[in-house]
């Protein structure tokens, strides 16, 4: 596994470096967008998240020999353009809205000021890793409305890749997730882990007491028993036979969950083990958390649906050049032209409005000189808040975004800023975003 | 970025691995076996893919110190398990289906054969790899005949996780997939890649006309250029005359495209450039390459839908222990009894068989003694081939499976063992799977 991220790149990326710099082209300066064009699945908000791991992976975009050399083997890119590579190191300027924060159609999540050269070869990388991670973190955040205070771990490590795995617990644990069963988001991001044993580990044993006996042995009567391998009644008295009242937690991996629970639980309370709690983690999405949010289960664990996106597996979206210097050093708004592929050319900043309540009524986008200024206009618009940051500048990461410290505000911030939302926006079914984008 | 692959793991196969080896269990023969319960997406056929990912993964599947140290920290295992896995290294056999297989309900895809801990160690690293790179290949496989011939290029690396990115290239290049955008694809694996320019570079430069010089001047006339930035017609006249008849291929990403290929088609031809090929973008899934592989396109592009296995992203394929030696050495049979997750116990072996024109008609689950034997009964079936292969030989991989030579294999493995298929297995919608899964 290569420590440089230079080639988790498109080939085009390349190619347009090389002709650029051929044409005297590639330093013109040049703003760049990353943004979604509509909420995949008509979900009602999205959420931002991989931005940080975005940020990290841009301090090792780096092309050093092993990258040039397979660029030169396959003659890729002109020795020119090698020389350049060789020296490259994103210098420029990135805006965007802060991990964990919200985002409607159009919203500018990324904002690259750079040359163009710079711009266009992050373009990948940056759509790869917030396309995946914003998919997990909007899915997980609808999970976390329909668990209703009740916690969710995210288990889906073994249904989507083993790095995604990683990157998916990171993103789940940001939308408000409590934990995940991924070892390496525990070593790389501090996310607590947890997991206790599988059907395999009572089958293995001669009997379900056995199995249960070891497991106390090892991990103690808080633990978790997995009591659905024979029959769940007879599961759970055995559990709570061999753990004593004392017994942490059941699991229940199967059967029809809102009656199976309501048995369980007053079963559990007939054998006095009144604090045992109830973890479900059949195959649940955020349908089936919701209507089990009001059952007798304490806690949800959550596989495929959240590491996949819930139905929208990538979040749709793109990059786009929406504004260059020319050759007469003069700033050119530009934007393709096709009709259903439409994109709003220009440099632009973001406010978001709210009512006097301070619930969230509109994504204002004011076009004209970009991020970190008064935009015109934005002293008519209300009670507003600026959501855009600094998260480069000048080829400098900025702290807070990166790392555990990031991930920790990401998780604030997310709960923050749905908190503000209207309340619409905790609604499952598909439908118009929960605010309107308002181009000024 | 770590090199090991151990943490790439569920925390409950450490804790499982930790409770048995307490209670002497944890060295019991067993059989673990990978399989899906049904066709993700109501698919024809599944195709195996990521087998030789996972062998190369295994080898890297070590506890060294900053692994034991993160168990440690933790304390997700005891000290006498800590020990154990200092010294973890997979000594068992591995059976499988060899990468590029195709694949039906029940197919036994890996049968790991060592001790409980170590198969229950590897199930979250196998199932991650094989859900994911196998929802790919099924897909690809799917497009490539939907593609009636025509080239596809995978370019979807931008819709997925950045290292996902580069699995999803090898898993569509396996299925019949020709070229990848994706370059560490292209360095890791050999996989051809390619690409030229995106509309954001047509944007940067005055013109249109501009643009498509300074490409030439960089790619040579043989280039593709992108013609949709603004108006088609005109981007086609413009390209052949800056490029020549000799232009290599415009590409074409928005519209409607049967019309505008058609007429773009004519257009070339009237220009004189008979040669030059066309290459739609725009958003393909196999059911809009079925529907453009009779007009005049030379070749697709496939981005968003290949990489996310269209629709399903996931094979949902699980991992069971199917026996084991008991206390008393003998080999016993498991299964997990709940209804709707029931699985079939015991030792399996497979062929597939054909008829006298030598198409499969039954994927034949042979229960008795495992892989690599003649199971009872197998001559009374008729025509029938082996499928399982020996891929881990107590703990050392087989040669072929792994590297170039292993993706190699794979792609004619996988062309020569779907073009064995009924012609049902090509029908795009969803149902049964082609052939029946029998048990014997």
């Amino acid at each position: 596994m290569n420590t440089s991220t230079a080639l988790l790149t498109d080939h085009y990326e390349l190619t347009m470096v090389d002709a650029a710099l051929r044409a005297g082209t590639a330093h013109r300066r040049s703003v760049f967008e990353l943004f979604a064009r509509r909420l995949a699945g008509a979900r009602r908000y999205g959420v931002v998240a991989g931005t940080g791991r975005l940020l990290e992976a841009i301090e090792r975009f780096r092309f050093a020999e092993p990258e040039l050399e397979f660029l030169r083997e396959q003659r890729i890119v002109s020795d020119e353009t090698l020389d350049w590579l060789a020296d490259f190191r994103f210098g420029g300027t990135i805006w965007g809205y802060p991990e964990g924060e919200v985002f409607f159609p159009g919203s500018p999540l990324v904002i690259v000021e750079s040359s163009f050269a710079e711009g266009v070869l992050l373009e990948t990388l940056a759509l790869s890793i917030l396309n995946s991670d914003s998919a997990v973190a909007t899915a997980a955040s609808r999970m976390r409305h329909a668990a209703a205070g009740k916690p969710l771990a995210e288990m889906g490590s073994r249904r989507t890749g083993e790095r995604s795995a990683v990157a998916a617990a990171r993103a789940a644990y940001i939308a408000g997730f409590s934990a995940t069963s991924n070892l390496e988001a525990g070593r790389n991001y501090g996310i607590p882990t947890m997991g206790t044993a599988a059907h395999s580990f009572t089958l293995l044993h001669e009997t379900e007491r056995e199995a249960f006996e070891a497991q106390i042995a090892a991990l103690g009567t808080g633990t978790t028993l997995l009591v659905d391998t024979y029959d769940i009644e007879q599961g759970v008295r055995t559990a709570v036979e061999v753990a004593g009242p004392e017994l942490g937690a059941v699991r229940i991996d199967s059967g029809d969950l809102p009656v199976v629970v309501a048995r369980v639980r007053q079963l559990l309370d007939e054998l006095g083990a009144t604090g045992t709690r109830i973890t479900v983690t059949n195959d649940l999405d955020e349908y089936t958390v919701a209507a089990l949010a009001a059952s007798p289960v304490d806690s949800f664990g959550v596989g495929t649906s959240v590491v996949v996106g819930s139905g929208s597996p990538t979040m749709g979206m793109v990059y786009k050049l929406v504004a260059h210097e020319n050759a007469a050093g003069e700033w050119v708004s530009v934007a393709k032209k096709s009709a259903e592929k439409a994109s709003v050319g220009g440099r632009k900043s973001v406010r978001r409005a709210y009512d006097d309540r301070g619930v969230a009524t509109a994504e204002l986008i004011f076009l004209g000189d970009g991020p970190g200024g008064e935009p015109e206009g934005a002293e008519l618009a209300g009670i507003t808040r600026e959501v855009l940051a600094p998260l480069v500048v000048d080829g400098v990461v900025q702290p807070g975004s990166t790392g555990a410290a990031g991930i920790a505000a990401a998780r604030s911030r997310h709960e923050a800023r749905t908190r503000e939302l209207p309340i619409v926006a905790r609604s499952l079914t598909r439908g118009d975003p929960a605010i309107p984008t308002e181009y000024r």
